[in-house]
């Protein structure tokens, strides 16, 4: 820790640098002769947030090379056509990742719908074989934001093994991957992480949640609550991971994005912290691409016949 | 808290009371017309302890009058025997719960067996699809173990809302099945507990245990790690779950089980504590029962076409 605080855990940049290995190997794999790996979205209604994600997951595919699609449905779009939407992607043979942006308009059953892609084009990792998978630490995809925040401590040099880390918020996509990845045993087939997990939620009360966040080595703050973490929970070194995206006016009248901790207070304190933007963000979309990549491999291992299925 | 130490939660009795409760339950159904619910464990090889367990299952099973039978096969079963015994067992209509007893074989992947099970019939909750639903905390088969620690916690009226419960081993039968039900939001299909969760493991410092233990409102240990939980790691009045069963060989050359917590040591400290035996143990037999009549239930149900799947 330098005397100007915490070391800036900068997610674009290393967003980036995994786009232009991903680009490299994408290459090789398409020289090996196999057909360039296929990225569907899917967007129903007009959410300008589900826009702006999709436009941003677009952006990362082209540039890495994934040739890239997005399907528009109006918000009226019916279950079953959703449905039959997905089931043509599952049977394209040329569609490597199907994504269904979330949420869905309120008349479509969410957990219908990530039930319906198969599971071994299902980037998301929300089929519940592969969330069975992830719990089983057996090999599979891994929710994106989960697996962004693992890869941006390893390459923060952030150690897991034995260290205690909080983790606040246990939403399916974010905060429950989250912990079942860092508690996970070594021994398996995902890398294990090793870390001691404290779960906290909205009914950990406040002074359990300070009394947790001080003995943390690494503090991950999934939760949408604006100044959650503040600088008289962390410990000094502390590493601290914010997932948090939450638009606020400032008195000023402008809008600005900000996370669940308080990065001016907190950073002070901490040894590593990530920025809101700029930090898990980039990341997610980044998975997104890991999965992508992974998903046309096997698909083609499969084709060849050459896998243990 | 009496003057003798902690309140004893007696496991043995708590799960007479289930069985009495299920053998009603049962002969309504019958009365309503229904066949009577069935059954089937597979023991492969001759583990003792294995006989033993499926023994306690079946007797269970008898008590209750849910029709019950072992199907033995010798530990030189391949695994393409004993799957084409689970597929015959997943096709027979007679049959509600199939229970493969672990552990089978070295040769014969364990994975495998579960995944072959119909989850409709995994009254153990191994399928991947079931631990999946658990993990999101959709209504399913929860594991025997991890729902008689619940079952025994609501039935001795100790509460888990906002509490610190700290869980010691992270198996994927137990430790880790705990955790997830313990941490969980009640606004879904499974009851949820909201406890704030530890999760500790064999890489959890031992000091960081302690620190979180005497933190702890109840702590569950389920590691086989004998004295792990000992009295100076208790905070006065605390829940203590033992889920611990080694045998060991007393200093006068006796075979004996115990547990992973200093019983005597603890008792004085706690405010309700299990013993082992007459624990946990009876819990997960009777769970095993509620399981087996819910499948009968789910079935049927099916049958008569008013499922929602």
């Amino acid at each position: 820790m330098s005397d100007e605080g915490a070391k800036l855990i900068d997610g674009k940049k290393i967003a980036d640098d995994i786009h232009k290995e991903l680009r490299q190997e994408l290459t090789e794999w398409v020289e090996q002769g196999h057909r360039i790996p296929s990225l569907i979205a899917v967007l129903v209604g007009e959410d300008p947030a589900s826009e702006k994600y999709v436009s941003n997951k677009m952006i990362a595919a082209k540039k890495i090379g994934i040739k890239s699609q997005t399907i528009r449905m109006p918000v009226s779009t019916s279950e079953e056509e959703l449905l039959k939407k997905i089931d043509e992607l599952n049977n394209d043979s040329d569609v490597d990742g199907i994504l269904i942006q979330l949420p869905v308009p309120e008349h479509i059953s969410e957990r219908k719908v990530c039930q319906a892609v198969d599971p071994r084009k299902d980037v998301d990792g929300f089929h519940l074989t592969n969330i069975g998978k992830l719990t089983c630490n057996l090999d599979t995809f891994v929710p994106c934001t989960a697996l962004g925040v693992i890869e941006l401590l390893k390459r923060s040099h952030i150690k897991t093994f034995g260290k205690n880390v909080v983790v606040c918020g246990r939403s399916k996509n974010v905060g429950l991957p989250m912990t079942l990845l860092l508690h996970s045993d070594y021994r398996n087939e995902l890398p294990g992480h090793e870390a001691t997990v404290i779960m906290c939620h909205r009914n950990t009360p406040p002074e359990e949640l300070t009394f947790f966040a001080k003995r943390a080595d690494i503090i991950i703050s999934a939760t949408g609550v604006v100044n959650l973490i503040k600088p008289e929970m962390v410990k000094p070194g502390a590493c601290i991971i914010d997932v948090g995206i939450t638009r606020i006016t400032t008195p000023e009248g402008k809008s600005k994005i900000v996370g669940d901790v308080d990065f001016e207070g907190c950073r002070r304190i901490a040894g590593h912290i990530t920025p809101v933007p700029g930090g898990v963000g980039p990341m997610t979309v980044a998975m997104l691409m890991v999965n992508t990549l992974k998903a046309a491999k096997k698909l083609a291992e499969v084709k060849n016949g050459c896998s243990d299925h």
